[in-house]
């Protein structure tokens, strides 16, 4: 059974690229080096090559009666002590298609792409390959970064002969393939799945997100001297204010798709025992699938920040930190992936994507769709990462039923 | 006008003491050593001399008809960077005071007592020398302090020719002396009085303070593919629990005399934008001038913290750090406090003391009171702490009075 051989590829890989702490597998290093070169021999073993492009992805190509191409996608490089799912799963079961259409008739190309530096881990930029693929990079924004050593980014790309202002060229190239589907296999990252004891689950989609860092400034004052109704108390505003927003949050979901909001990293001033809070800033992280809500979320959560700042006579200030639009998936492909996934596992639960993945860069040049295989305890980018083989196996078949279903309708269009 | 005099006093002393940071009296080094040898020749040019104790502290006594004893407090040392009044005006009152009697007739003696250390800004230990004097001082508990230098408490002690072992000997010493009374003149370093634009206050006693650490525990996720659902987040947790804190800080307050509960620290795990917290520490510092609303208040605040925990599906633990027990100061005092003051000021508002003082030692051992002088803007313990020099006047005018009730009142014993 060949879902079976992708694990055993799986476990293959991990073991040549971990260490005691997990996958070590970080964009342009040695280990992803090695990972990449066993990933070339496995390649050849089908009597099949790899070929880069100009932003450092590489692609595997089966080529078909068309020209009009199902692209399935994935990435070999992990975080620091990653875990053994996170990337190559949808690389390593694109492979498997290959496998399984190499001795048949194809009415269609059906083509892998390993995409580099899925995680930014090294460089804080994910989906770096991808971008370049899909043309959305902007070189400009990229060339200042540096790694925790003071390595360029430019610098660890020529290392691996790539070179920055040249990776968008990389979308002519994918365009000239005549692309009309994408697809991927990831782990869920998130509880959701597991806690419907569901194997797989079809993705609609990726949230956008709205970031933002909120200062609540007012007086730092005695612990001692200063009565209850005299204070300026900024994180008691800032208190009121994120268990305002988790409302809001509640209060824009549906029972069909939920919207988050996170606030991660709160820091008070001057934060000693014996002082009033002065000033009081917390991180603010909301995300959704739809952009009207998300923009009807900013704008409660401004109000509410507004109001708990008043509430407690400490003034509030917004820091924009970072934006993206929520990216919808093809309606079509969700369907197809529903299909599978229901003949397969007898379910097909949706649910959006919270974390990013390369995916939303191949949506914006054709028709996408993801499929999530559940995940352990909704861990992940750690070694403890990971899914249970005989739900692993049934999200790789249903996978696999995903692909030979987009090559029925791509050969038909 | 002799409180002219005093304010002049005070200004000399923060010129010779004070850099551009502000006062630099750090008790036990060089700078403090130098204000004490200020007061030496001060006390001098009255005809007077000081006189140390076991634990370190000065004491200049004016002999009357009686051994009993009025004694009136302060301290002359100072954080880093401090103020002009905090320590000082006390000192420089009472000196004011024996000014005053010693050319009249004095049915008791009086005595002013520089203590050392109230701050414990080096070795954080405060009322170091009046705890010596009052006999609570337990040297076990002391001897291992160092300051950040490295430097143990038990040397700069030698430095300045007092034995730890030996500080609590001045308990005995203070005793012979036969005190009846301790006055003590300080700045609010809180914003009541200045609220109520009063120049003097009576103190009616120091609160007893509850300090803990909390510790919410829950579930670090990630904030893309958690479910507001399905999380345990241990920030919120902690949000909840401390505006609850502050309720029942309200509940437990009357018109007469508040409470007050303060969060100052908070710290999130694992602190990033895009992770739920999983842990939440935050510190509570509850103080109550009765004994019996502060076990109230704490009681009330671990079943807020509970419920809070149990709202957000995380667990909570609560680490001791610090407790001391209200002091009431004497009735009989607090009224002549409070007679003085009203026929100096027109008024005599009564609030509790949210920092320690010296007087609160000197309580265990005689009937103590403190009259407290208003703060601009509640500020202490830094360079722009001031009391405007109308109100400053009124109230050390008001305490002076206050001293000529209490001989009286001790004469007639």
């Amino acid at each position: 059974m060949s879902a079976r051989d992708v694990i055993h590829n799986l476990r293959e890989l991990a073991a040549r690229t971990s260490n005691a702490g997990g996958a070590q597998r970080v964009a342009w290093g040695p280990v992803w080096r090695e990972a990449r070169a066993w990933l070339d021999g496995t390649v050849g073993e089908l009597g099949l090559g790899a070929a880069a492009d100009a932003a450092g992805n590489r692609w595997i190509t089966l080529p078909g009666d068309s020209p009009r191409t199902v692209v399935i996608g994935g990435h070999l490089d992990s975080v620091p002590n990653g875990g053994w799912l996170d990337g190559p799963l949808g690389v390593l079961t694109g492979l498997e298609a290959l496998r399984r259409y190499r001795d048949k008739p194809r009415p269609v190309t059906l083509a892998v792409a390993d995409f580099a530096d899925e995680e930014g881990a090294r460089f804080s930029r994910s989906l770096l390959g991808s971008s370049g693929a899909s043309g959305s990079l902007i070189p400009d924004t990229a060339r200042h970064l540096v790694d925790r050593d003071g390595v360029r980014l430019v610098d660890a790309l020529a290392e691996n002969g790539i070179d920055l202002e040249r990776m968008p060229e990389a979308r002519e190239a994918l365009l000239a393939r005549d692309p009309r589907a994408y697809l991927e296999l990831h782990i869920e990252q998130g509880p959701v799945l597991e806690s419907m004891d569901k194997p797989a689950g079809v993705v609609i989609g990726a949230y956008g997100v709205e970031r933002h860092v909120l200062r609540f400034t007012g007086q730092a004052a005695h612990s001692g001297s200063t009565p209850i109704a005299m204070r300026r108390d900024a994180f008691l505003a800032a208190a009121e204010a994120a268990l305002a927003f988790r409302e809001i949050a509640r209060r824009h979901s549906t029972p069909e798709v939920g919207m988050v909001c996170t606030v991660g990293q709160v820091a008070v001033e001057p934060g000693i025992v014996t002082a009033v809070p002065g000033v009081c800033e917390i991180s603010l992280d909301q995300r959704a699938i739809a952009p009207d809500i998300l923009a009807r979320a900013l704008a409660d959560a401004r109000e509410a920040a507004n109001r708990a700042a008043r509430n407690n006579g400490v003034s509030v200030e917004w820091r924009h930190v970072w934006r993206i639009e929520p990216s919808r998936f093809d309606p079509r492909l969700v369907e197809l992936c529903a299909e599978a996934a229901r003949e397969v596992t007898g379910h097909a639960p949706r649910l959006p994507s919270g974390p990013l993945h390369d995916a939303v860069e191949m949506n914006r040049l054709m028709p996408a769709v993801m499929m999530f295989a559940s995940s352990s305890r909704g861990l992940s980018h750690c070694r403890e990462e990971d899914t249970p083989e005989p739900q692993l196996e049934q999200a790789i078949e249903a996978f696999l039923r995903l692909v030979d279903r987009t090559v029925a309708l791509v050969a038909a269009e």
